[in-house]
């Protein structure tokens, strides 16, 4: 399998061992680009031997002697009389889909001899990539803004990650590509490369289970999971396995929706939903792609709020489905979309990590 | 395939929808004896278009037209250097490995029109009685001990369960099943016969992946992992498919070992230890059985301390591993029979549940 890595604004190429995070020459994301091979049946590039994501190390860089924690290979649970599929990917080492990107990122970090990773989030990827790093035998040093729950920053230190404290979410992502020194790589989820070609295997997952959806529905904050969906999608159909590319919509918390107005007009007075707070990314570097693949695949941007949240994630959780408020978004939102059947709808992380802050919901 | 609902002490055999959750004539547990068929490929039983450990549905009772919360088929991963096998049951829906037994359990209630289920626990297993329930729209009611943390009873309350207060552990089993009403189901894990048949699926992932391990290291309390492992094993053996069945050992927390002290004699003014609380049964109900499969095994059951527990608490998370402490005993125990190699060790629940508790190891 060939990569190449590429910033589709200005043409340039970068080799795959570089430490570049962006584009130096325009500060833009770098995208890889997969030259499919030709194939007649998608078994052919599947390897039967390897475990979870890693099945589809044919389609991933860097993917021989990899490390895992056992991503990937998420089940999926059917609301059959509403048509959602949703795919549970708090099955998963540190209990959110971030697993994905931080496994395939990580080990490339490992695999061009870097000694030290550096990651910036208050929650999620953070604990993903000091995880992963800790598997891998590489130091890590995690940005955190000083209002992250404590729980969230226990969890990152426990793995042997260095935790710095910053005023703010922003401030966080500014120290850590403003600190980086000579022995660091920057893995950052919103800007990493790689770290999609992680997410990209739910796609392959879904089309082994012979269950492409007709539209996805996603919590969209550095859209990561959007993207690397879609990603896959468009090589399956590159390779010929799949003949069309399900709706995209994006779901965004009220208060803080980026794609929603670039494409509905910007929201008044509305407040931030406390719910959505994994969602709270004002400006993400993919933005355009995020875009991009709405317009191209018919889907849309959506809003909801706490009370659709709440109202979502009890119906979840009166199934069975112990999701994250930031998956009952997704699940919001598909409500909102009536019409719709046979979606797919990601429940992006455990509940488990969030109850204290969802109680008040249920008693 | 033909399954026997038994009374192993008197001999006496009840249907499969019988509503006596022990025997009525001696009080001792009941058990489901498998008559395995004769069958030249392992691969021949198993069901490749189910997911989960649905996919060996040919060898559980009730098991067509089954309900899911995407349960079994978790990952390995192997601490090669050590020997090492981790099996991650923290791979569930509701984190921990009592969700195969529970998926079992509910299912058959459900199958045979069950409107009410009961069950009694201070944690994982209440948490997964609850979220099946609710996935089988049918009723739980859960008791608990007052001092149970909050955030797993809000957890059982969220999936719509009944919460019933208890002034101890103890009285909570008691009053289980003391209030037993007509349209109730007794599927207390600790004597359900049926929770095994979900707990033995672990044998079969093990032996699809061609990892039987030399030895199993297994956290026990009421033992239905333990006994369930072992069950699996027996029926792979008896259908000629394995030739040995590993050594079997049982690990208790100092203060509350009631199978160490049948073996090895009581344990004098030791404390209880307070990380291993996961673990206190003083009088399971299938201890003799217990007792069996390490006498015909050839293995022992060991203790481990909090100092133990905290040493191999901190080894798993730098290693990436997040399990809870439980799952620690395990592993400390496993350090201390030096000399053995290929163990498998059930990582039983992950430690996103108990981080609140042992945040003071980490910082």
């Amino acid at each position: 399998m060939a990569f190449r890595l590429l910033c589709r604004w200005c043409g340039r190429e970068y080799p795959l061992d570089t430490r570049y995070w962006n584009c130096p020459s325009c500060r833009r994301p770098l995208n890889l680009v997969t030259e499919c091979p030709k194939c007649n049946r998608f078994e052919e590039l599947v390897d039967r031997g390897e475990a979870g994501l890693w099945r589809y190390k044919r389609l991933i860089p860097f993917s021989e002697e990899h490390i895992t924690l056992g991503e990937g290979c998420t089940p999926l649970v059917e609301i059959k009389d509403e048509g959602a599929i949703l795919k549970l990917e708090y099955f998963s080492p540190t209990g959110s889909f971030k697993d994905r990107g931080a496994a395939v990122s990580v080990n490339r970090a490992r695999r061009i001899g870097v000694k030290s990773i550096v990651e910036d989030s208050s929650g999620n990827a953070g604990i993903a990539a000091a995880a992963y790093a800790a598997r891998a035998g590489i130091r890590a040093r995690i940005y955190v803004p000083k209002d992250a729950p404590v729980a969230k920053r226990v969890l990152i230190r426990s793995c042997g990650a260095d935790v710095v404290e910053c005023a703010t979410r922003k401030e966080a992502s500014m120290r850590a590509v403003g600190e980086l020194r000579e022995e660091d790589l920057y893995i950052g989820h919103t800007w990493d490369a790689f770290y999609i070609e992680g997410m990209k295997t739910v796609a392959f997952e879904l089309f082994e289970r012979d269950r492409i959806p007709e539209a996805v529905v996603v919590p969209v904050a550095s859209g990561t999971l959007f993207l690397g969906l879609f990603k896959g999608l468009t090589e399956l159909s590159d390779m010929g396995f799949i003949e069309r590319i399900p709706a995209f919509y994006a779901v965004q918390g009220e208060g803080c929706a980026p794609i929603y107005e670039a494409i509905h007009g910007q929201i008044q007075g509305i407040k931030w939903s406390s719910l959505a707070d994994g969602l709270r990314i004002e400006n993400p570097p993919r933005k355009e792609e995020i875009l991009n693949v709405i317009r191209a695949t018919h889907g849309d941007a959506l809003t909801v709020n706490d009370d659709e949240i709440v109202e979502a994630l009890k119906q979840l959780y009166k199934r069975g489905v112990i999701a994250e408020p930031t998956s009952a978004t997704a699940y919001a939102a598909f409500k909102k979309l009536r019409g719709l059947k046979d979606v797919l709808i990601p429940m992006t992380g455990t509940g488990i990590k969030t109850i204290d802050r969802i109680s008040s919901i249920f008693t």
